[in-house]
């Protein structure tokens, strides 16, 4: 079959010819049709620090997918509710449902987690086989939303872990999981979303996802027009989906007394923070969002996707075969993108 | 000055000129403009059971109320930040603040609670003193919103203390309350919010409000279709606001397993209650709702209702002078009746 | 192998050989050491009409145990940290692992749950096979105590599903359940833990247990002794552990405006319940408590057992060898007794 | 009346006569018999830069204290149950009860905050005037503990927002609010309380205090040890009392996956940190604790000090009479001392 591969540990990504997978005992093979292009991607293509700390070539790239079910290993049919033909996405972390955070609900953050397209062979591919726990129905929803629902997750993870109905929401950086973020809060009745970054476009994408206020954080000051927006008080939820370290401050600074601010763009380095003004006298608690609660956060996704309380689809700027890998990964580059899909089949 | 006054241990209310009250220290003066006539002032009309042994008449009925500011006796000036002109609403129950209830968030809940138009005199009428404690700013909502935001917070609080972002609401009883629960759970973000009840215009003030779907109770079979509507599974949340045994049973049964109960509606018997398969192997909470949080539920309101996201208005279905106060309670006593509002100044 | 088993539908319990079991893929063959006899057990005995329409004769009864891995079906050494020869026990209620419930951390009100000894072969047999899934390291509890954590854990979830540290607790019913819910509200911190049963040996094991303080239900006024042991307040958490109707109306009396009731003994009919007085004026909150959580309460249950936070062993006041499974069952009639144990092997 | 003044913008602190304060309406004037010196009038003393922006002299210096009612203000009788001669103990935040902080049980994060013996005249005097709702009874706790109910509150507030039973405990950093931690979690059902700190006396009061395991942070490797303590799994909670960054750090890495870290002890300067590895990618929660939850944390106080659940004494290790201010503080400045008190009447 055809596939997205890292053949050896350098720069570049290759269209190559790979063995078809099959279904062993408890798993699931799946005909992908399409595919979410990640900055984790970038970041393999780049082989970048972390890159060749982590990745091992040769191995199938990519971590989002959607496609039809088109064969179950042995087990599968007495557990599960599935069939041949079913459309289905997947969870890409496979966790070991057997340690203390897997069994207390709290997989996301299982140590023995091994990820698709980083660990094993991935979903850049026209067949990827996948543990029947985490194959999960569309049930309705396209496949176009369902190959990117693992990073919509990231976005629901972020929000939902806050107490979002009446509340004001600062979102600092529109990236596509910025710009899902900021239609969840919407959906989930913040009274007003405040939307942060230094890209004109991508604020144009949040503001289609529903933003009231946009802010251009390299022309605007941002703290102060948060406050201003929010009564002088600060936004009551703050969600760092950026990473840079500027927005790090600004979300401690814009958020109110007592507030609360999730974590989920990952800093390079080490950023000195202010314990005493940024945090323990604002009384404020701080949460750090690491991939998708299992399954709360696919629950959540399918009521609020299946709906019609969010709909991603504005975040979708770009779709690309399969074999042009390349250009979508420039158009990651290029910086002004939503989110890429590869049409797979 | 004019008041609805609850003269004497009999059937009846009169209108009739009192004296008008003045300011004591650490009170509000309040200039009465709108009020909402509520089933309690009905029962102390009809001088009922409960009325007889809560009542000490001579009292100026009517606990829901917004006006302007009179005057301010000594000590507000300097703890609030009110002046005299602005237009406020107030919370009718008026606690100590000083026992464990009070110390602890839950006022609503203080056992010397004493409530205007119950247990002292009401705003029936133009003037009425307040507690600085219990005066809440308007910051623009329309005094007619705010002469009813006692039953708006009564619908806040049975909604917001349950997990609402994505869920599925099924709200029996579409009573004024009932209508603001079902608009508060579609702005806070439910997946699908189903209302029942047996009359069929208050179950057009529910749709209005943004039921997905109505059940008329008298017609239908209320737990099959709110199974049918939820995938089998029942509903996430439901909110029994009717009192009705017959609802209270549906309300068990229509919520799914784990799911939560909020219970306003006040029966008025004791109701057989099958525990061990209505309640304990469902694994249900079930969440006894009376008053609003003080001062949560306020702030909730203030955040829906100066940011658009509820307006209750489709709710209030009359409005009446003050001194055609019997027409209200009759407009009640039809029974299709939304929110009934007084006019005093 | 021996084993204690409902022939026909017929009252009656019978010792008798039958097959030993086999670890088919993914379960675990386990050497059953020490059993627990529950009432559930004498309910299948007399063949009463709860037992006529779940029990399908001929079954091998019991559902708590601990023992030592005999052997593991495939693909169990892959998934799970177990070995031949570890003693372990065992989550007698096989879940289906895919529904909403489960993956939601609701395991315990998954709607295809099996309980073994009920509705599959049990544990009163020297072997018995679980899902690895089910099975749960001992870690240096003794084989004892592992075989009623399944009852221990009705009482770890029935009060650690309650906020304990510095409350005051009423556990209403001093059966073995209530005797480790008096134990584990002590371990978690209660201010006072209060106890009451009709039963005096009862009361005496509550007061082993660490319950400051008894009362007898025959004697005293429970309610009026609760309220003075908590300061005219009342508790701030009931346990209701004996599904009697006069107990359920003690605790909704007892338990303090805004406190929690948690409800885990089943009333056998429909009891009549006045929701006005006993619940919504109350402010209270009503936890239906079924099984254990899977597994947040095991957890809980490995950390109070190996630190040492809380004993059980008090509660354990009969040994019987299998065979003697009728003086057991004889011992349960009888009243007194605390938590029976079967000595297998 | 005598009094420990701060005179004048300079380092140092005076003795000195100063007028008895008089209870205006709605305060209560106390006689104080016991007062605890702390870190802050430290700084005060020495005059540091913190001192230098938030003091303006004189001020009388002083937060910590007990009492006895001498008189009542205006108003007060009506709305408290307090009398003349009665022992009382007082929150030393005096909040505006009016801002949206104070309304919904934020009181401690009140941005209108003033402290006692920081903004307004203190406890270290023969008198002191408080606002009623500041007045707490002591109902039995002795006026020695009373007087230090302040930062026995802080440690409170940090142990009990988090999730205790069962759970193991980190504490880095043993002053007596850390020491004070150490014994509340172990009354709130910690399986095991690990502290570390610098000084071996600390060290013995913390384990005085039922610490299960103490670290000597200067001689041992903190992070390997808590690690080995809790099966490879780092703590659940760890509280940071110390506001020293390497024990920061020590925190972070202390903290299991998906734990809690409570942050109480202010670093002096911003500290790097590595927000992928230390926060982000652990999917913990980090919290940022200041004063005392108004009332919530001073119910639970009242709840474990009444009960006997904690004993706070054996950190008292010196008491001087008010005039031997200085000795007291030299005390403090020697490292090894626990709570230090100051004898008033």
């Amino acid at each position: 079959m055809q596939a997205v591969v890292k053949e050896k540990p350098a720069p570049g990504l290759k269209v190559a010819t790979v063995p078809k997978p099959t279904a062993g005992p408890g798993e699931v093979l799946i005909a992908v049709r399409h595919a979410g292009v990640c900055g984790t991607d970038l970041h393999i293509a780049d082989w970048d620090d972390w890159a060749q700390h982590r990745i091992r070539p040769p191995v199938v790239v990519g971590h989002e997918f959607a496609g039809e079910i088109a064969a179950m290993g042995d087990g599968v049919e007495e557990v599960a509710d599935l069939k041949v033909g079913q459309l289905v996405t997947a969870e890409g972390h496979i966790v070991c449902g057997h340690c203390l955070q897997c069994r207390t609900g709290n997989g996301h953050i299982c140590r023995n987690t091994r990820i698709i397209g980083v660990d094993r062979d991935g979903a850049f591919a026209q067949y990827i086989t996948m543990p029947v726990t985490n194959v999960l129905p569309l049930n309705g929803i396209p496949t176009t939303v369902g190959a990117i629902m693992d990073p919509i997750g990231n976005a629901f993870h972020t929000v939902l872990t806050a107490d979002i109905p009446g509340s004001t929401v600062f979102i600092a950086g529109c990236g596509p999981i910025g710009c899902f973020a900021v239609g969840i809060a919407r959906a989930a009745g913040a009274a007003k979303v405040i939307a942060s970054d230094v890209n004109a476009r991508r604020l144009e994408l949040a503001a289609r996802m529903g933003a009231h206020l946009t802010i251009n954080a390299a022309e605007d000051d941002v703290v102060r027009t948060v406050l201003q927006a929010t009564g002088g008080e600060g936004a009551d939820v703050v969600c760092e989906m950026s990473g840079v370290p500027s927005a790090l401050h600004q979300a401690f600074a814009a958020v109110r007394m007592g507030g609360r601010v999730q974590l989920l763009g990952i800093p390079k380095d080490a950023v000195p923070v202010d314990f005493a003004s940024e945090i323990i006298f604002k009384g404020i608690t701080v949460y750090g969002v690491i991939g998708r609660k299992m399954y709360e956060t696919w629950d959540h996704m399918r009521r609020y996707l299946t709906s019609g309380l969010l709909d991603p689809r504005p975040v979708i700027t770009h779709q690309f075969p399969l074999a042009r890998i390349d250009e979508a990964l420039a158009a990651i580059r290029s910086g002004g993108a939503g989110k890429i899909i590869l049409e797979i089949a």
